[in-house]
C-alpha cells in the first residue's frame, strides 16, 4: 500500500465518499484530489468543497465542474441517435454518465500528475467496471483504488463507526438507517436499487419516486409538444432553440409533470447477477419516442434495420462500460453517419404517463412519397404488376425446395 | 386466362371480395371455392355464406372456419415468445394473420383439387407478398390470381360501377364514399391506413379508433392483472386458466377498457415505400410487457441478448411474409428452445394507456439470487475482489493499445 | 416502345452485345451511345470502336474508358478491407465490377442527355440486378432496356440467325457452338458458368482454366512475397510502391504462376436459384490472406470481431447489387474507420496453389505485446491472479443457474 | 489451504502435471484422483498410470479414459456443422477439447465425492477459462486449484528444482531446456506456441511441424477422396462407412500425407492479449471444405446466410470456453435443426496442401435445379420477365430517395 503517490477521488460529498476520503488518507498516506461533477443530479456542489477542505484537501486540489452540457451533447445525444435501449427497456441513464466521469478523473490525474484514481462504487455493481474500463483505456497504467473491494467496512454499522471515529458529520438520514434505496441521479435519470427492491416480487412504493408524479396525479389535460431535430439531435422544443442540456432539462420538467418515464425492471449486470432497478427517465422517454418518429420518415429502410440490428450490441457496450473502447467508437461512426439526414419535426402528446406520436414531417429529408403510398390511383408512379415478379423471385427458392421434396416422395 | 381450373378465394363477404368473386367468374369461367375465416375480426361470417350462395357457389364449396384458437396458439404466441416488434414499435398484427390464411387456402386447394388461389390484397401492399409467399412455399406450383394487379377497376368509381352492373348489393357506407380508412382486424389488432392518414403530418382523428377508448376516457381507477406463463405463453389471467384465444380476447377487453395499445407510425413496406399506419393492439401491448418481465427473471443473460440480437431479423421475416420459409422455422427452433424455463407470473397495472410491471416471480425457474444481489453483507456468496481481476483482464486489450500508442509518440 | 430517346449501351463488342445494338436500333429507332470499359479483362477495346462505327454510331457517341485504377482503388480495395467473402468462399469478382459499370453508364447518360440504359445481362442472373439497382439509385427515373428479358432470341440459333441477317460478323468460335462457358473477366477474376458446369456433380475440365496454371504445373520452387499495407490497402510489393491496379496486376501474375486462386462452387443467386460457378482469383486470394494477417496484429479484438460479424451482410449487399445503397455506404463508413491503423507488412509464401503467411509486423500499429504474451516470466506485466476473478465473474450466471436448478430438485 | 477434501487432477503424466500432483500433495494434504484422457493426442497413457501409482495415488483413483469417439461425435462434429472458424482462420482444435475434459473432471468428481478439480493451464491462456467455465457450469460449487496462478514456480529453473527435489524423473528433453514449443494435441489438431514463435515477425521453422509433411514433400500425385454426409456429419470415406473418430483419424492421415492444414496466425485470446500460434489441422481442413460443399447444394440460401451470420459468435463462444453455456446450446439447437437435410457426397482432390472441391451431389436433398439454372431455354420454368418487377421493387426505396433529393435541389 505504499507505492501510491497522488489519488484523484470521485467525491460526491456524501457519507460514503467522505469515509473513503478519510480511509485513503489513513491507509495510503497520499495526497488526494477531489473531483465533484454537476451532471444534473440536482444537488448543491459547494458543500462538497467545504467538506473536502475540512479533510485538509488543498484548495487547488478540489475540482468542481459543471459538466451538464458536455454530458448531454457528447454522451446522451450520441447514445439516443441509436435508439439505445438495454434489454428491451432500460434507457441506460446510469451507464452513460460513467464514461464522462472516468474521462474527467483521468484528465485531472494527467493535469495534476496523479498516478491513481479512486471511486465509491461497490464490487458487485456495473459502475466499478465502467469507471475502471474507461480509466484504463484513457491512461493504461493508472492505478485504481476501489475501497469497497478492499476494506472491511462492508456493513453499515462498521461504516458509521468509522465515520464517527473520524469526526465525519453523519446526518439524520444515515443515523436513521440510511437512504431507503441506493440512488443515482444525473440529467438523464434517477435510479433506485437495493433494500425493499431486492425482492423482485415486492412492489415498489409510490413514495419512492422523485422526479415524476404518478400518472394518476398528472394533469387531466394533455399537453402537446413540438420537437425539432437536426442530424438526429433535438435542437428546439415548441419552436424555441436551446442547448442540449437545456433541452433535456425541459423535457424532464415536462415528462415529470405528466408522469412519464417510470420503469421497474430486473436487469442482467455485467458482473453476472440479476438485479432489480427502478428508474425515472422522463426526458429520455420522450426523446426516444420522438427520435424513432423522425427516423421513420427520414431514414432509408435498410439503414434503419441495420441500426436496429446493431442497437442491442451497442447498448450492451455502453451498459458494460465500453464507451471508450474502439468497437464502441467504430459503431458510433456508423450511427453518426446515418444521422446526417435525420432532420425535421415531431409532434407529441404528453398525457398521464403516455408519450404519443401525433404527426411528423421533414421539409428537407422526408422519404415519404404520398404519390406512391396512396391507395388511390397514382398516375403510374408505381406499377402494381411489378409486384408479381417481385413475389415470384422471392418465392423461387422455396418453390424449388418444395418441388424437390415432392419429387422425392 | 384459360388454364385456370378451380380457384380458392379468400372471401370476406365485403364489397371488394364480392366484386372479385364476380370478376373471377366473368373472366376465368372457373369453379370457385370461397374461404372465410374467423380470426377474431369481430364480424358475422354467416352473411358471407349467403352472399356466396347468391353468386352460385355450391354449398360444399363454401368454407367458413373459426381459426381463432389456431391463430393465437400457433402464430401469435410463438411470435410473442421472441418479443417481436418491427421497426421498434409495430406489433405485427396484420402480418401474423396472413400465413394462417395462406395455409388454409392451400389446405382447401389440396382438399378440393383446386389449382389456383386468389385474394383481395392490392399490388402496393405487404399482404399480397405474405399470402403468395406462403402459398408458393406450401404448394409450389399453385397459380395465383391477384385481381388488383390485373384488372382495370383501380378507381372506386369503376369498382362500384362493376358491382352495380353485377347486382352486388352496395351498402350505405360504400355509397357514401366507402370506409374512411382501409382497415384490417383480427384477434391481435385492428389497423387503419389510407385516406386522411396518407399524410404523415396530419393527425389521426379520435373518431377513427375502434377497439380502445382514449386514455382520457379510460377509468380513473387503475386495475391490476396477474399474468401466468408456461413455456413463454400466457396460460392464466388472475388465476383463471384459459385457452390461448380466450387469453387474448380477455386481454383485448382489458386493454381496450384502459386505453392501451394505440399506435401511430410510419413503417417501411417490403415493396419499398414508406406507409403510415395506425394500430390498436390492446392485448398484444400487455402481452409484450408481461413477457419481457417474466423473461427478465427466468432467462440467462446471454440467451436473452442472443434473442434480442436476432429479434429484428425475425420480425422482418414475419413482416415480409416469410413465416413459412425455412429460416423463420430455424429461428423459431431456437426461440422455442429458450422458452422451456420461461415459467412464472407477472403483476401488471393497467391505467389510462399505461401497462406497468409491478412485480414478477417464478417458483420453478427464477435466476434471481437475492443472496448475491443484496447490497448488504452476503456471507461470502460473492467475492468482491473477483471484480478487480475481471476488470483488469477486460481492460487488457485497451491498455496494451494505449501503451503502444504512447510508446510511439 | 416509342418513348425512348437515347440509350447508353454497355457494349463489349462481342456477338451478344452487337446483336443487342442492332436490335435496339431496329426496335426502338433511338440514338445509341456505346460504352466499353477496360476493367482489366484482357481484351483489346479498339475493335469495339470499329464495330460501333459500322453500326452507324456517331464517333462522339462511342465511349471507351480505361477504368482499371478506379476499379481497384474505389471498389476492389474497399471491399477487401472487410475481408469480404460470399457464402464462405466466393471473392465477388463479378459482383464488384458491376457498380462501376452502372456508375459510368449513368455518368454518360447524364453527360449526353440519354434517358435510357441497356445491357446484355440475362433475366436469370445477378448482373441484371446489379446494373439496374445501381442505375436506379444514381438516376431514379432512368429507363432500362434489358433485351434478354424482352426479346424472343432466347435460343442460340435465333440469335445467330438475327446476327447473320443483320450482317454482323460471326467468328469461328460462335459458328462452332459458342464459347464452351459463359465467362466474365476483370482485373479481380475470371468466371466460368453454364454448359458442362450446369451439373454440379460433373467435374470442371482442366482445359477450362485461363489465368492460373494448375498447382501441378506450377513451379517446384516456392516464391516469397512481401506485402505492405497502408490503411488496409496494399501499397507495395517486395518493397516497390505501386498503384492499386498495378498491385492487382502483379498479384495476378504471381498467383497465376503459382496455381493460386481456383475455386469451384455452388452459390445462391439473388434471384432465387442455385448456380454453379468456377472462378480464378489469383491476386484476390493473395490479398485476402495478407489482409487478414496484417489485421491480426493491428486490429483490436472486438473491432475485428465486429467486422467479422458484419462481413456476411456486407458481402451479400455487394453480391446482390446494393453497392450504391445507403446501407452499404453506412457499413463502409465503419469498415474504413477501422482501417486507419491497418499498417505494416506481411510475408507470404506462394507455392503450388498455397498462399501461406510466414510472418507479419507493424512498426507503427502493432498491438502484439511480447512482454505480456510470453510464456516466460514477464516481470509483472500481467498478473495471473487476475484470471481467477475474471473466470469467477464470467461463470457467475451459470453457477447461479446451476444452483437454482439443484435447489429445486 | 485447508478446506480441500479431494481433488480431481487433469493429469497427462508429463513433467508439469507431475509437479502439480506433488505440489498439491505437499500443499493441500488432500486425496488426489488423476484423470488422463485419450483424445487422440498420440501418446501412450499407461505410463501415466505408473507414474500416478508412484506418487501413491490409489489404483481406484486413477482414471484413464479413451474419449476419442465421444470427442469427435459430440464435440468436433457438432462444431463443424456450423463451419466454425475463429477470426477467419483458426479451426478451434484446442478449444473444442476442453469442454469434454471439464465434463469428465466433473463426472469423476461427482462419482468420487471430490469437491475440487485442478489443471495445469497457465494464468495467461484460454485453457484455464475453458476448463473452469465448464466446471462451474456443470458443478457450480466446485473448487478449482490452478497452480500456475498460485505457486511461485513460475520459472523453468524453479520447476525443475522442485521436480528434482521431489524425485520426479526428468527426461532428457527437459534437461536440455524443455520442449522447443508449448504443444497441445488431440484428434483434431496439434498446436505450437511460445518460444521462438512469440515474435510474430519470426518465421516458424520447418522442423517444428509434426503431423503434416510440407507441401513440397507431399506426393507429386493428387489423391481423390469421396466424402459422404448424413445430417451434416461425415459417415463414410471412399464408400466405407466408419465411426466419427475413425473418420477423423483417416482424414488426418490423408491430410498429413498431402501437406494439408498448416496454419500460422496471430489470434486474440479471451484474456485480452494477442498470441501467435501455429496449428496443424489436416483432417479438420478437409472436413470444413467438404461441409461447405455439401451445404452449398442442400441448404436453403437464407438458412445458409443465417448460419454464416451467427458463426463468428458461435466460434467465439467455443474459443472463450462457453461450450456448456445456455447460449451455446441454444445456437446448437438452431444449427442442428438446419442439418437434417445436409445429406449427400462431395468429391475432393488432395494435392500438396490444397483441398479442392471437384463435384458434389445429393440424391435426397439437392436444391440445385438444373432446369431453372440452365443458360439454355428452360421451357418456361423461370419467367425472365419476373426479374423486371423484382428489380423495380427492390430499387424503389433508392429511387424515391434520389427523387426526393433531386426535388430539393
Amino acid at each position: 500500500m505504499s507505492d501510491i503517490n497522488k489519488v484523484v477521488l470521485a467525491y460526491s460529498g456524501g457519507l460514503d465518499t467522505s469515509v473513503i476520503l478519510k480511509w485513503l488518507q489513513d491507509n495510503y498516506k497520499c495526497e488526494i484530489i477531489t473531483f465533484t461533477a454537476d451532471l444534473g443530479q440536482g444537488e448543491e456542489l459547494e458543500p462538497a468543497r467545504q467538506k473536502a477542505l475540512k479533510f485538509g484537501i488543498k484548495p487547488e486540489n478540489i475540482y468542481i465542474d459543471d459538466l451538464r452540457e458536455e454530458f448531454v451533447r457528447d454522451f446522451v445525444f450520441p447514445m439516443f441517435r441509436a435508439n439505445t435501449v438495454y434489454e428491451g427497456e432500460y434507457l441506460l441513464g446510469t451507464s452513460i454518465a460513467r464514461p464522462l466521469i472516468a474521462k474527467r478523473l483521468i484528465d485531472i490525474a494527467k493535469a495534476t500528475g496523479a498516478d491513481t484514481i479512486s471511486h465509491g462504487a461497490t464490487g458487485k455493481g456495473n459502475d466499478q467496471v465502467r469507471f475502471e474500463l474507461g480509466a484504463y483505456a484513457l491512461m493504461p497504467n493508472v492505478k485504481v483504488i476501489a475501497p469497497w473491494r478492499e476494506w472491511d467496512l462492508l456493513s453499515r454499522e462498521k461504516l458509521l463507526k468509522y465515520a464517527q471515529d473520524a469526526g465525519i458529520e453523519i446526518d439524520m438520514k444515515h443515523k436513521n438507517g440510511g437512504a431507503p434505496y441506493s440512488m443515482d441521479a444525473n440529467l438523464l435519470h434517477i435510479s433506485f436499487e437495493g433494500r425493499h427492491l431486492e425482492n423482485p416480487s415486492a412492489e415498489a412504493e409510490e413514495s419512492m419516486w422523485r422526479w415524476t408524479v404518478s400518472p394518476e396525479a398528472a394533469p387531466d389535460q394533455a399537453e402537446f409538444l413540438d420537437v425539432e431535430f437536426e442530424h438526429g439531435d433535438i435542437v428546439a422544443l415548441n419552436g424555441v432553440r436551446m442547448s442540449p442540456a437545456t433541452v433535456l432539462t425541459e423535457l424532464n420538467r415536462l415528462g415529470g409533470k405528466h408522469g412519464i418515464g417510470r420503469l421497474d425492471l430486473v436487469e442482467n449486470r455485467y458482473v453476472g447477477m440479476k438485479s432489480r432497478g427502478c428508474y425515472e427517465t422522463p426526458g429520455g422517454t420522450i426523446m426516444l419516442r420522438a427520435h424513432r418518429a423522425i427516423e421513420s420518415i427520414t431514414l432509408d429502410r435498410e439503414v434503419a434495420h441495420l441500426k436496429d440490428d446493431l442497437m442491442p450490441r451497442y447498448a450492451s457496450l455502453i451498459y458494460n462500460g465500453y464507451w471508450w473502447a474502439p468497437e464502441r467508437i467504430a459503431l458510433q461512426t456508423l450511427i453518426d453517419h446515418t444521422q446526417q439526414c435525420v432532420n425535421g419535426w415531431v409532434r407529441l402528446k404528453l398525457y398521464k404517463g403516455n408519450v404519443t406520436t401525433m404527426s411528423r414531417d421533414s421539409k428537407t429529408d422526408s422519404l415519404f412519397d404520398m404519390t406512391i403510398a396512396t391507395f388511390d390511383e397514382d398516375g403510374g408512379a408505381y406499377n402494381q404488376a411489378d409486384a408479381g415478379g417481385f413475389i415470384k423471385l422471392n418465392a423461387l427458392r422455396m418453390r424449388i425446395a418444395a418441388n424437390a421434396r415432392a419429387r422425392r416422395k
